[in-house]
């Protein structure tokens, strides 16, 4: 068992407890226990629990952006093909996260907040080569790929979050609506083209 | 002094040590002394200094959105006038606000967090019926009013946080012209017509 595996079992571990709805009350030994490690082992790693949370949303995050962007470089497709298959994964992969729901807690805020913005760092760079790709096709015209990929990205992370807003289902979906309603004008691309926003919700 | 002064008096308290710098160090005792009342009336309010800080940060946002949607009301302007007022306004108290320093540390991220949702609640409900507005005067066409506004509150509160993305000028300006941009034309209005969003920055 190298470094790097250690570190993998601890937080293997304590996403284990997360999916078993003991996350919140779980110890510092009790991940070490889980992980059949000893105590001093994870401090080895890791100087707190929190730490620990840290470190698990960092490669839940890593490992969705990877799977949403090995999924776009893969197709052959035009940037609308491409645009369509990385929301549907993106949407697909965050609602599976078990750690959400203890992400969302008060005392994970920071953590959340941090998470928030990474998956944002992390998905808009593709957005933004897709909206390229897209212009080349003459699919779209937009001054500003980058910014309107970190909007987009604004919208899902922020506004669409369950906890920071408590969308009903229909406000929900009215917000992907218009989301697309102006991204379509934005881009100067066919109306209707972008439905896959909202789309299979 | 009344129930309602005396609430007022703790929350000045806290504003004023902020102001000081010594809002992150200060206990409940200190700022009850600052409030010249004893610490047990301070906790007839509130139980705890994080509780103060929750009921200061609401305050402020609270003020901040009263300012802004009474000028918004003065005004005899057109639709485009008074979002010019808006935005201006709101970019102006946000600037001025001392706490907000304190609410980046990541202990005060649930804060934070609860406080750039509460602007975004409070201000765009102002900027949707200026849409509304826009659309009667045939300034605007929009079938999204409500959620447009939410959307770019949620670039305003979330992306362009600088503690939460640390922008360099160039960087937070091109946010802002990028958002211009694709708004003006999601409500097909003249190219140019949003530029005091990033205007006079």
């Amino acid at each position: 068992m190298n470094l790097l595996n250690k570190r993998e079992i601890i937080l293997n571990a304590l996403k284990e407890l997360l999916k078993e709805g003991k996350g919140g009350t779980a110890s510092v030994s009790e991940i070490a226990k889980k992980a059949g490690i000893a105590k001093g082992g994870l401090y080895y790693y890791f100087r707190s629990k929190e730490e620990v949370l840290d470190a698990l949303v960092d490669r839940e995050y890593r490992e969705i952006s990877k799977i949403c962007t090995n999924l776009v470089n893969k197709s052959q497709g035009t940037a609308l093909d491409k645009l369509a298959l990385l929301f549907c994964s993106y949407r697909a992969s965050i609602i599976d996260v078990s750690i959400n729901q203890y992400l969302h807690l008060p005392e994970n805020a920071a953590i959340h907040q941090k998470s928030l913005a990474e998956i944002l760092r992390r998905i808009s760079p593709t957005i933004s080569q897709l909206i390229k790709q897209g212009i080349e096709e003459n699919l779209f015209i937009c001054a500003y790929p980058k910014e309107y990929a970190e909007i987009i990205m604004s919208v899902f992370t922020f506004l669409l979050d369950p906890t920071i807003f408590q969308n009903s289902e229909e406000e929900y979906e009215r917000k992907l609506r218009a989301l697309a309603d102006l991204v379509e004008k934005g881009l100067c691309a066919p109306k209707g083209s972008l439905s896959f926003l909202y789309d299979y919700l």
